[in-house]
């Protein structure tokens, strides 16, 4: 059987993303998350218990979460010929745990782990939902679960987040794509279908 | 002031660790745990639900508690120029995430990520509590709160997971103490007490 796809979208929130739900033979999954464990983890990072863990505690909770996710369900439905769609993925942790809490002197032991989590299982194409740190905090007040410790966060962090996500993001995947996502998730969306075409 | 001590206990349970505790100046933690999201982190762990964790998730697992108690809890105390005792810390990641659990492949990047999370905290004196496979079992069965993905392993398993000991805690302490714990939890403890005493 061919393997399947896997394409993962980073960037904001509320960009019309589960409109690929109703394909019966993809799995829509997120990170951190997309598995008993991983919720449980989601969980843990969004309790107001976790608002000051250590940034280093939060990172490897979220490469657990990424862990079993790719042992659990990508790396099986990928060789079952499945498409996968994963909102967000590893490329969120260089973006929020490196860039975020600028913690830019553990980049090497954090990609060296971002391998030994994703043994060889990379996005065939992640498309970057662009839109700038304004945008970026406004989103993430309105959405309804809020992620506490990161919605907390002011423009500086979204603005470090961006960079981080624009310096890093094609080294976690076979092809990148950049859509601005200022717009309505309409629009987003819209664009997101013409560039991911041959993908669906 | 002077830098604290650490002590570590490692190996067996039910040894009479807990007699130290009425120390006033002495700081007790045990790992997984001893931090708020460390209990979490340990409460997920022992749930049933995740009897079927991958081991790598299990790994990320351990170094997020134990991140977080190196944070939040040790350094500081020691800092402080306390005396810090540990019911286990990273030796047991390789006596039972690696060796227990088989995944000898992954060791060199276990020792980096031992080394990441505990940023030169080293226990001054290690306590290597040895019994045999059998009583190993026999104490886990017998435990109030059971760690079920660890009791219901097999004697093969407890046999991994002294031979990873043995090999391995020299490297995660100054000093590491061997103390046969075949005999009565007083008998442990008096052996100790002697090979502690210039520590206590």
């Amino acid at each position: 059987m061919t393997r399947g796809k896997f394409i993962v979208f980073e960037g904001g929130g509320g960009s019309g993303k589960e409109k690929l739900r109703s394909r019966a033979d993809v799995v829509y999954t997120r990170a951190p998350g997309g598995t008993p464990i991983g919720e449980h983890i989601r969980e843990l990072l969004l309790s107001n218990e976790a608002a000051d863990m250590h940034p280093r505690t939060e990172l490897l909770l979220f490469l657990a979460a990424h862990a079993e996710l790719v042992e659990r369900v990508i790396a099986p439905a990928l060789t079952e010929g499945k498409l996968v769609i994963s909102n967000r993925f590893v490329p969120s942790v260089i973006a929020y745990q490196i860039y975020g809490r600028k913690q830019h002197g553990e980049l090497t032991i954090v990609r060296e782990a971002l391998r030994f989590i994703t043994r060889g299982v990379i996005p065939d194409v992640c498309v970057f939902l662009d839109a700038s740190p304004e945008i970026a905090i406004k989103r993430a007040e309105g959405r309804a679960e809020k992620l506490h410790r990161f919605v907390k966060e002011d423009l500086a962090f979204q603005a470090r987040v961006r960079e981080g996500y624009k310096k890093h993001i094609a080294e976690f995947a076979r092809k990148t794509i950049t859509i601005d996502s200022s717009g309505t998730p309409e629009e987003t969306w819209k664009k997101a279908e013409v560039a991911l075409e041959s993908f669906l």
